[in-house]
Parts: C-alpha cells; structure tokens; sequence
C-alpha cells in the first residue's frame, strides 16, 4: 500500500529544494513507499510523486498486479512510446526530479520531449527520508538484528580444527532461514587467522588452526529489513599479548563511538571518536575504511559514517559502527561491529551479542 | 590492449549517424574495446572515442593499473568534479553518443554544463560492432560451446531415479570448471517432467521419475565468451505418441530454422521458419517466446531472433535457436537449442551435441 507519510516525507523533501515533482525510478526507493517489490530489469518503472495529485505508478504490462495500492496504474507494452505516455502526468512548465540512476535511454527522450522545464538528480528526497525510520521500520530493524544476534550464537558452534571457512559460510544461509530470516543481506565474510587482516576476504579453502582469529562479518534480511554485525573471535587459544591488545583498541573503539551517538551529534565525529582512540593505539594507518554506512532495506543506503560526512545524526537513523585494525605484522585483523539506532534522547544498539574478547571452540 | 579495429567499426557505426565522439560506460563495451574488466560499481568509468584521437579511459584510482593498454588513462578520486575532468577530452560543439545506460547522476551534470551541443544514446554503435564477431571472438565462441557439447555429456550421467533437480544442478558447475569453463554464462535450468513445460523453471527438490522429460538449458564461461545449449532427455522410458510428436516437431522447427540461417536472410523469417512448423503442427500457442538471442561476450546482447527483428542476419552474427512446445495438458515441455554462427556463404553450427531423441540413466 502506499504510505502516505513517507510520500509526504519525501514531498517536503523535494519542495525545501523548490521541486514539486518527482519521477522514481529505483525499485527499493519504489517498495519504500509502495511496499511492492518489482524488478523490472532492463524494462522502465516509475513512480511519478507530486503535490496534490494521486501517486502515479507506470510499468511494463508483465508486472501487472491487481491488488489497489492507493495509486495510479499505467501499464505500457514492449515497444510503446514511454514519454508520450508520461507526459500527461507531468508539469511541463516545472523542472523534473529524476532518480540518480535513470537510465539515459530513459531520460534523454524525456529531455529532448521538454517533458519538463528542466531535470535534476532528487534522489536525495527519498534517500533523506529513507534516512529517518518510522516506527514500523524500526520494529523490523530490530528484528533483523535480533536474529543476527541469534545466528551469530549458532555460528560459533560450527567451528572445528581443520574445517575451512567456505565449509561455514555454506552453513549459514540454512541457519538464518531456520531463524526466520528470507535471504543473507550480503555475501558472509569468514575469515580464519591472518585472513582476516582482509576486511573484503572472500571465504576460501583457509582450513582452521587453533590459535586463529575467526572473524564473521554476517547479515540477514528479516521482513525487507537488513541486519549486519561482526564479531572476532579466537579458536581454543586466546590471543597473543599484541593481538590481545589489538582486539580491546578495536572494542573500545566501538564502545566509544556507540555511547557518543546521539541526536545532533556531528556524523563526522563519531567516525572520529573511534577512530582517534585506534590512531593514539599506534594503529591508526591499519584502520583502512569509514566507521560505517547506513542500513535498511538495502545493506548500504545512502550515509557514510565518515569523515567526510558533514551532517548531524537525527533521531531514526540506523548505521553501522564498524572500527577494525588490520595489522598484517601481527597477522592479525579484529573488526567489532554492531546496528545502532538514533533515539530522541540517544542511541540504542540494535545488537545484543557481547564484545568480550571470547575462545570459541 | 585497445582493439584498434573494433574501435574502427564503432567509430564507423558512429559516422554513419553522423556522430563523431561518444562516451562509452557499460563495462562490457569497455571489456570488448580495451581487452580489460573493471566493474566500477555506483563509481564512474567511462571510455572517450573520437576521430583521429587516442583512446581515453577515465577511471577511479581505486581500479589503478600499470599496464599499458593504448589508451589515455585519466584518473579520479571520489569527490572529484567528473564534469570538469570530462571537458578536456569533449568537444562541446559536437554531438557526444552515451551509452543507453548512463546513469542520470552523470548524465545531467554535463548537459547543464553544454559539455556537448546534444546528447544522444549511442549504444547502437558498439551494439553493432559487437553482433559482428571477428575471427578471434569466432575461436572463442567455437570453444565455448565446445565445452557445452562435453558437459552436456557429462550432465547425461548424473541422472538415477529419486535424485532432485537442484541435485543434479549443484554438480554442474564443478564439470564446467574441469573442462575449462570459468562459470556459468547462466544459471543451469534442469527440469523434470512437467516441470520442463515452464520455460523459466529454476531447478527445485522436483525428484527424477522413470518416463520423466529431462531439460538442461545450460551454459558457461570460456575465455570471456559465453555458451548456451538445451537439450530435451527421457529418463529410462521413451515418451508416450503425443510427447514424441512434441519432439520431433521441436527437432524438425530447430533444424529448419538452422539450415535456413544464411547471410542476408531476414531475422524475422528465422523465427518465421521455426514457428511455422510448429503452429502447423498444432501447437503454435504453445511455443511461447522468441526463437533465440544473440549472444558473446553476454548470454543476452542486443539483438532478438524474433518476428519483431527488421535487420538481416550478416556473417559473424552469432544468436540462439530454440525452439520449444509447452504442453501443459501433455505434461511435456521440450526445447532444442543450438548456437550458430552465420558464415561468409551460410552457417555454422556451433554446438554439435546430437539432436536425436534419446533416452538416458
């Protein structure tokens, strides 16, 4: 159905920037505020949004459905002329919101048609909506998180000396679908011993030694929502002294950036909090990546928790805070990862699962 | 290393629309030009051709190389003004050709900055170049479905009564890797019984059955170049009468259209050849889909065999053939599939596995 709030968000949204009207074509921006899932691959979608009008939804007939979703259906075949048919639902005398990825076969006949007075990237009004849960994304943010804490449990009982890490990474899609998740939100990460000095290992035949790091980098999708955690754990043997000392920078990098979240709190200086306490560690060149992006129905949404990023954190965002050392002299990578939610009055941590430094095996 | 030649034809194609510089993004496109695979993900790539000019590659410096291509390899960071970087290497009195999938993101920075006096999707010009193979692409393709004739062999003796599709699916790509293939060109399809009357059917626990029809639409990954083979088994019975009529009717309308195939024939009348025998036969309503696709570096490249196709079939075209009956009231689905490869005087067939009903396990 589609949401009438989040349509108004992202109304609003546009308007603070003098647009009116929008064309939408990414199909997650599409479930976002229809709550239907179409891919219509190389085929063109649109949801046309505009201020005072009935939301406006245009697809190729081979998505056609008939439930009422509170919008407008217009159906094209293969072959029949797009902007002819998108014109009637469009300002021609006002510029045109266009998704950031509309395809060029798309726009440049909506262009050369002067279809709108002018056309410009607004894909930061549904992104900056997306930005903000609702309460109802928030239950379901919670939920996939909850069952990552779950799965991450079952997962350190699949260690065994000698198993390889593709032999885990097999195993986990069964076990999040046992738990009541539909799909991983992206690919495992298990990574053995100095392997997880990589923070993009890609599982492979690395067999287990004790003594080894084992570090899961995991994630579920729970009703549309994604949940994305980490944990570095060691088999049967603790750490090395160094290593030890590695594994608490990392946690109290995380712990510290986390207790720092809170609304109006610069994004830039969360990235910074964990990252100066890694740097005043010594290990500040072996922290490679931003502290985090943010989540929801995609696995990364639009929102670096980095440097880079000059906005304050408001109340509904959800972003990852991922602090990691990957020190290939110690051969040695630990990455401490939890979901966090802005709250009016702080932070809660969508992750339950301990960081203590734990022998597993 | 850039293909002088293929940079000719696409140059040429450009000409004949009286186009003279484009901007080519899809990484397949830059594969098929400069021999080189970089899949930029939401980050810009894009490769300059124009008359009388060298080759510019522009590319983030995450995907560095040192290598020495025959290209201008300009590179940016994230954050850089694309726009600004582009303008150099433009000429903004002239028409530039986009490919049709160029994003909006990076397509409207440089219409509002006249970086060129119009913009147009060009696609069609590496399409095309890209529907001619040359001889060595010729080679590549010959050793693709090379190695789809001896898998599809290999795949006849994974059958036993009670074992599931998705069985028989999970061991496919292990053949394909012995026999030198680097992955799928596609995800297999194996259909039992009436599954095979779906011709999109993904492999599920279906358990194989004695009399059961047994579909392998199958493909991989030689050298960068892509097979793609179906062919139609019976398991320990041979059909009932009306299922081998079904049969010999695909057989017939698969090698009518293949010996058909010859340069300057019509597209269309390749479909035309194939569909014929079929509806005459009594089950036009039941073969559902195009005759076949061209087919390269991609699975799908531009370019349907299909009544809708006006253009003529030119030697080095090659594209699919594969027909098929789905029959729900028989309970059978057979497709017979072939590539081929038009020739100077007529064509080749480029896999060479038997057409023959055959009955296996």
């Amino acid at each position: 159905m589609f949401n009438v709030q989040r349509g108004q968000k992202v109304l609003s949204n546009l308007k603070k920037n003098d647009l009116h009207q929008s064309l939408i074509s990414d199909p997650y921006a599409v479930y976002y505020l229809c709550g239907k899932w179409i891919f219509p691959g190389e085929r063109f979608l649109g949801l046309i949004l505009k201020e005072d009008a009935r939301p406006v939804l245009v697809l190729n007939e081979l998505f056609r459905f008939e439930e009422e979703i509170g919008v407008t259906k217009v159906y094209f075949k293969d072959g029949d002329d797009l902007t002819a048919l998108l014109r009637p639902y469009l300002n021609e005398n006002e510029t045109l919101g266009v998704d950031k990825n509309l395809p060029a076969r798309f726009l440049l006949p909506l262009i050369d048609a002067k279809a709108a007075s002018a056309f410009i990237n607004a894909s930061f009004a549904v992104d900056d909506a997306r930005a903000i849960k609702d309460e109802e994304e928030k239950e379901k943010m919670r939920r996939a998180s909850l069952v990552n804490d779950q799965a991450m449990e079952r997962f350190t009982k699949l260690v065994k000396e000698g198993i390889s890490e593709i032999e885990i990474a097999d195993q986990m899609l069964g076990i999040y679908k046992e738990l009541g998740a539909s799909a991983y939100s992206f690919e495992p990460i298990v990574a053995f011993g100095k392997n997880a000095a990589d923070p993009h290992h890609m599982p492979d035949g690395t067999k287990l030694r004790v003594g080894d790091a084992v570090l899961f980098d995991v994630g579920c999708v729970v009703d549309d929502y994604c949940s994305d955690m980490t944990r570095t754990f060691f088999f049967k043997e603790g750490p090395k002294p160094e290593a030890e000392r590695i594994y608490e920078l990392v946690r109290k990098a995380n712990e510290s950036a986390e207790a720092f979240c809170a609304p109006g709190r610069k994004i830039s200086q969360i990235d910074k909090t964990a990252r100066d306490i890694i740097t005043e560690g010594g290990y500040g060149k072996d922290f490679t990546h931003r502290l985090g992006h943010f989540i929801g129905i995609e696995t990364h949404e639009a929102g670096d928790v980095s440097q880079a990023n000059p906005r304050i954190a408001e109340a509904g965002n959800t972003f990852s805070i991922e602090p990691g050392i990957y020190s290939l002299e110690e051969g040695v990578g630990v990455r401490i990862e939890d979901l966090v939610l802005i709250t009016e009055d702080g932070v809660e941590i969508l992750n339950h699962y301990p960081h203590d430094l734990r022998v597993i095996g």
